[in-house]
């Protein structure tokens, strides 16, 4: 990678791109995500080859309020499936040799016995935030720590993060109304699969959560009150990666939340952050258009895990390889147009 | 790969992939996307894990007519350009560990002479199809069976085709419209960039090309009037791959419109197409709602050379591993909602 004294301009970047064997404009939404990963490492040759997926599991209160499809105890059979390498997440990471981390942040019962885990658990499980807050300051101090630390771990250039948690479109839905001040049923959607009455049965007790407290919250406050573990904890990765100059792919509903509580805290990262594709969760084309981002991909998907983000990696390393590696007209002797 | 002695049914292939470990239809597009590729391979857990790119270039008679704005020896310029590694597609590719090759259908001028060029030249540049036809019926049967004998030489389970071809935007134009009956104006577009009057001018002078003919063609016709050497000989290998059960990735307008004449010529394969992305160069929508076809991506590219099939490559990836590698509820003990 070229380092560059001085911080590159946005006609620099162009010009070089413009230079490339390809008609003005031709590699469309490839061209601007190379522009935002050269403006981001300051260099117009960012070689972002290598990525890593953190998933962070962790159980919510909320979920015993009966606000979801399946049971609590799924959180920590996905937990298992993780480390089994059965998820979706998984298979999509193995089919890309993307390495795979699983966090347990806060998943419910007995502490999960696995060498492969990377254990970072708060409490088992928060609080029901309908009644009180999900956590307290100091855990949600300690949970935001722990993604930095997490951070640490890792390598990679480029950072996908997904989440589990039985309960977290509920908890994301809370989070991302107390931030954006966006309509609380505009948020709210049918997460894992609820039905109609269920469906009714979760707005009419996020409506009752969100009553408890201001309308509007800082991003801290709104991360204790209303999110879970593994939320809090990517929100610090998130901001923890971007600060060190990795690439942050922003996977679906849940982590855009956090990624909206990240840059609440630090706005200063937003160009670091890839938003990968547009869940058919409810909520997240209103999360997206708040934070106006239009992500890459538009495939139907409602999983979470990073199964979007991954998706969305080999564009990334693709935006990477145009800049590094493709010829200019010059270089390959090609005549322009 | 099991065999199935019996056809599977959609039913049968629907129930496998609800098994997996998420919530119904979450994974959107790439379910759909894995039930194409297990009833295409008649299987449940079709490996589908390479992939290559052939890229086809030749002239046309009628970019000499002034429907571009590359002069006609960048065709030659750019197939040098790939040999050496330097073009988009090139670049995209090797970040995903994709072997390219490069056929030589019909370049203007001398051959290139160069060892790794698959050459298969029909004839140095077609004839303009202004005011007759581009090739011979027996030149078109050379280059439908140069195609099948270029997919002998591969061995991937899924093959991405591209083309180069200053002008091609022009034949495909006229190509699409002699097999649809879509109106002429309606797949004319600007290629690689022609301005207002260029754009007036292409559709005046292709407006010309068409009315010499039936509105609508059979496609041996279509092809022999109007296409490119590059395009019939991609049109054949798209027949021939979907004939020995490869995978066939659809790139842009230009591969479409190959893709339709593969179709009207064996409507059987169907199945084996998978339409990669919806490019920017006007017709290529209103082709594909034609066929019917709602590709996986929209990345606003027109560039051709295979670069949109490539991009969509690791959706096919994903959802092969989707069908072999996911656990089941059962498989992995995680409970049902």
């Amino acid at each position: 990678m070229t380092s560059n004294p001085h911080r590159l301009s946005d006609a620099e970047i162009q010009h070089f791109i413009d230079t490339k064997t390809k008609p003005l404009g031709a590699l469309g939404r490839i061209e601007s995500l190379a522009a935002q990963l050269a403006r981001f490492c300051n260099t117009l040759t960012p070689r972002i080859e290598t990525c890593e997926l953190v998933i962070f599991a962790a159980d919510h209160g909320i979920a015993l309020e009966g606000v979801s499809a399946f049971p609590q105890a799924v959180t920590q059979q996905m937990v298992q499936n993780f480390l089994a390498g059965g998820a979706a997440a998984n298979v999509f990471a193995h089919s890309q040799g993307v390495p795979v981390h699983v966090v347990d942040a806060g998943v419910a019962g007995e502490p999960i016995d696995a060498p492969d885990l990377w254990s970072h658990r708060i409490a088992p499980g928060t609080q029901s935030s309908l009644n009180g807050p999900a956590m307290t300051a100091q855990d949600r101090d300690r949970a935001l720590a722990a993604g930095a630390e997490i951070v640490a771990r890792t390598s990679a250039r480029a950072l996908a993060f997904g989440e589990m948690g039985i309960g977290n479109t509920a908890s994301a839905s809370l989070l991302a109304h107390k931030l954006t001040g966006l309509a609380l049923d505009d948020l709210v959607g049918r997460g894992t699969g609820v039905d109609d009455a269920g469906l009714a049965r979760k707005r009419a007790i996020l409506a009752q959560a969100a009553a408890r407290t201001d309308t509007r919250l800082p991003a801290d406050t709104a991360l204790s009150e209303y999110a879970g573990f593994e939320m809090v904890m990517m929100a610090g990765a998130m901001q923890a990666a971007a600060e060190d100059g990795r690439i942050v792919l922003v996977d679906g509903f849940i982590a855009t939340a956090c990624a909206a509580a990240a840059l609440a805290r630090a706005p200063h990262i937003r160009p670091a952050l890839v938003f990968c594709h547009r869940s058919q969760e409810a909520g997240h084309r209103v999360l997206l258009d708040w934070l106006e981002a239009d992500p890459l991909l538009d495939m139907d998907m409602r999983l979470g895990e990073g199964t979007g983000a991954l998706l969305a990696w080999p564009l990334v390393k693709a935006a990477s390889a145009m800049l590094c590696d493709m010829a200019s007209f010059d270089s390959a002797g090609v005549s322009q147009g």
